[in-house]
């Protein structure tokens, strides 16, 4: 308009970059489970951009295992029109409604419904907007999340399909109840940071001499759970198991993970043989669609806990779960579902069925992103963290601008702004898959080494 | 070898080309339902081709909505490497074990595991491998898998996660108990056909004069079974299904489809406003995951029937369905599963359950393929058609080599070799996304314009 100056146009989105990051990972069996032999972590990793001026910009990641990242990039790239060209006060105003233009978009959700490559490129797009509006708020998600009014979560939450298990007054009351301890809590999150368990010490390809040094230093660095993968060979796992309790003790949880090896029949029978050594909680004794079989596993191992959840694909999904009693533990994965937004409404649910939440992390970033929902939820969703532990997997932090810290088997609470999921630029540019240096040296070897002589 | 001929080298697969075909099905409403008020209809389509010199190529498709086919279709080119190059006899001789090192493959599963594009993919190629062995075989898909050993049906089935349901010997038990009654049910179906019905006359869209006008013709065409689409506005659909109801008569089944529309509590309300109607099922009353809402649903609606499974990604949810009760009518899909292998699961599982399955057709090929599947299970999986029906909708059989042929209520059983998935090549080219002759027209409508000026 006439005399206006740019300053006073609204700050529009201009782009949704993706990258296809891959780091190899399976060169070193870090990551190897029963089901997941030898992953490449991997990102399809998203930036959203605005012409606001003000240095901010939104990043986020969906995490694969490798071949298939560039399918997941791919995904990420069709979300486009949702986001570019649109006013960035109305999108972050309302992420409520722009997740569900995402999830609901009729001719995409064919690919789902919900579920899948599609469903995660809403999460990535709808954490990386997140990550913007945190930054742009000056705070670090989890004490956004935090600060919210409970009016405002409950608009961000899609209860389609919920309302048999919660209604949107159920949360709201919920979300209220949590608000007078708010502070209380959050002062005592900075004090002592948030409860962790380790993986590291407890991959399939590791030896047990490695395993065992790996679990004593676990407890001698504060942990007091631990995690071992099991599923491939049953007498492998009861003496890793045995390696395991003798070395950290009667006081330190194991819980133990079989990525959806078994029948349901199996988890049982595998799992009676490892009660001796007085596992915490069987996570993924099966297939992560089948909540009937969760429930039948875990009546029959009871008081052996179940989990699950890191490849559960939608709200719908985790409903059910606590509908049946079928978890113990639900396992929130911060790039699996929709983002932020049903994490919430996961977070909810859990609440509100009493049940705890003890997210999934690992891979790459994840530890960084998730971290953020366990701190929102105890200080202003289910407001406690008994029986809670984020997981933690001592791989590729090194990667990130703002990498986890833990202190004390615990996370401390993240002080610097937005989601925590921004990659370093010289990362990202060294694992572009397939031409960044890591790729491009592996995939001509000789060339390389031709190239060596050479020099 | 030396003295060796080219015709005594086996026959490999020399590559798999995959189009992204739409057809714009958006411009007429066809195909409008309370979830998809708009699609296109569209396929991707993967062709194996091999060097056995015999002519033979297969061809199947992945059916989607319109946007995301280029990610469809991606996802088919990923699964190149499991195929091309290998010999021919190999993997259509042992096509239980190529599923599994497809849906098993360690790192392209994290995108599901077992949903999604990535499972659609598989079917693609599953189906396309399925195509050329019934050609190669000299028969109509139908009649090679009624053929089959029992023995080789249960090697075709990936048995992981559903022992606790059906162990591989009530599957084997089942099929042996179908064997002495094949000929015979394969001289009734080349008879008579297989029961159908047929959704064209409800779509949401339609003015209630062209529904009233297509349910008649349905009858007259000799149809027993209508569907109507609902689930957008409660009083449109009352007004709706008592038009239906007059035009068709009381001894016409009319079935209802919701298109997951619903939360379970919304779904018993309004069905039960539309029951003194007497619909026969609802169809997708609520999200396709809830297996636990659709048993909800089931027990309040009684004797109204719950059908689902257009949208069930896999044998697991499937599985469930049946333990808990969830359905009355089991509605498998051509293109969502895993390909044959998974739908023989799946109609193993329903005729363990004995539940009957009604498969979901329409969209584009989805009638032309899924036809087989009921015919093999009429001649050898549960060996009846009682209560069966297969969906039929008069939509783009136009494009197909071999297009379904219906004949008083009834498709006829069809002889020309293969799947029934072959697109004529016109088609193809014609409606080629983005670039194809339709498609060009409609992006640039006033260069077209322009052209037949100046022409």
């Amino acid at each position: 308009m006439p005399g206006g100056t740019l300053s006073t146009r609204p700050a529009v989105f201009t782009s949704l970059d993706v990258h296809d990051v891959r780091f190899p990972t399976s060169e070193h069996l870090d990551g190897s489970d029963a089901m997941n032999p030898e992953p490449d972590y991997s990102a399809a990793y998203a930036v959203l951009r605005t012409d606001a001026g003000d240095g901010h910009e939104g990043h986020a990641l969906a995490f694969t295992t490798g071949r298939g990242n560039d399918l997941q990039t791919a995904a990420i790239h069709a979300l486009a029109p949702f986001v570019v060209g649109r006013r960035v006060d109305d999108v972050l105003g309302d992420l409520g409604a722009f997740s569900k233009e995402m999830v609901h978009e009729p001719q995409l959700r064919w690919l789902g419904p919900e579920k899948g490559v599609v469903q995660m490129a809403v999460g990535a797009v709808l954490n990386a907007a997140w990550d913007l509006r945190a930054k742009r708020a000056g705070q670090p998600l989890w004490r956004l999340l935090a600060h919210l009014d409970p009016e405002e979560v409950v608009s961000l939450v899609d209860f389609r399909w919920l309302t048999d298990a919660m209604t949107q007054r159920e949360a709201l009351t919920l979300l209220q109840r949590a608000v007078p301890g708010r502070a209380e809590r959050e002062d005592e999150l900075l004090r002592r940071g948030y409860p962790a368990y380790t993986t590291t010490p407890g991959w399939l390809g590791y030896s047990d001499e490695k395993l065992e040094r790996l679990a004593k230093q676990a407890v001698a660095d504060g942990f007091t759970q631990i995690k071992l993968k099991v599923g491939a060979d049953l007498l492998d796992d009861v003496r890793r198991m045995e390696v395991a309790r003798a070395a950290v003790g009667d006081g330190v949880r194991i819980a133990v993970d079989a990525n959806q090896r078994w029948d349901v029949g199996d988890a049982i029978t595998w799992m009676r043989a490892l009660a001796p050594y007085d596992p915490y909680w069987i996570e993924e004794p099966t297939s992560p669609d089948d909540v009937l079989g969760h429930a039948t596993v875990r009546r029959a191992l009871h008081p052996i806990k179940v989990a699950t959840g890191e490849h559960v694909a939608n709200r719908v999904v985790f409903k059910q779960l606590l509908q049946a009693g079928a978890v113990d533990v639900v396992q929130i994965d911060a790039a699996r579902v929709a983002g932020v937004n049903e994490n919430l409404a996961i977070l909810l649910l859990a609440a509100h069925h009493g049940v705890p939440v003890c997210p999934h992390a690992g891979g790459v970033g994840l530890c960084e992103m998730v971290q953020h929902l366990s701190m929102a939820d105890y200080v202003s969703v289910s407001g406690t963290w008994t029986d809670r532990v984020v997981e933690h997997v001592d791989h590729l932090h090194e990667h990130f601008v703002t990498p986890v810290q833990l202190e004390n088997g615990r996370y401390r609470a993240p002080l610097a702004l937005g989601g925590g999921g921004e990659m370093l630029a010289a990362s990202i540019a060294a694992h572009t898959f397939p031409d960044g240096p890591v790729w491009a040296a592996r995939r001509a070897p000789q060339a390389v080494a031709a190239e060596g002589i050479l020099a």
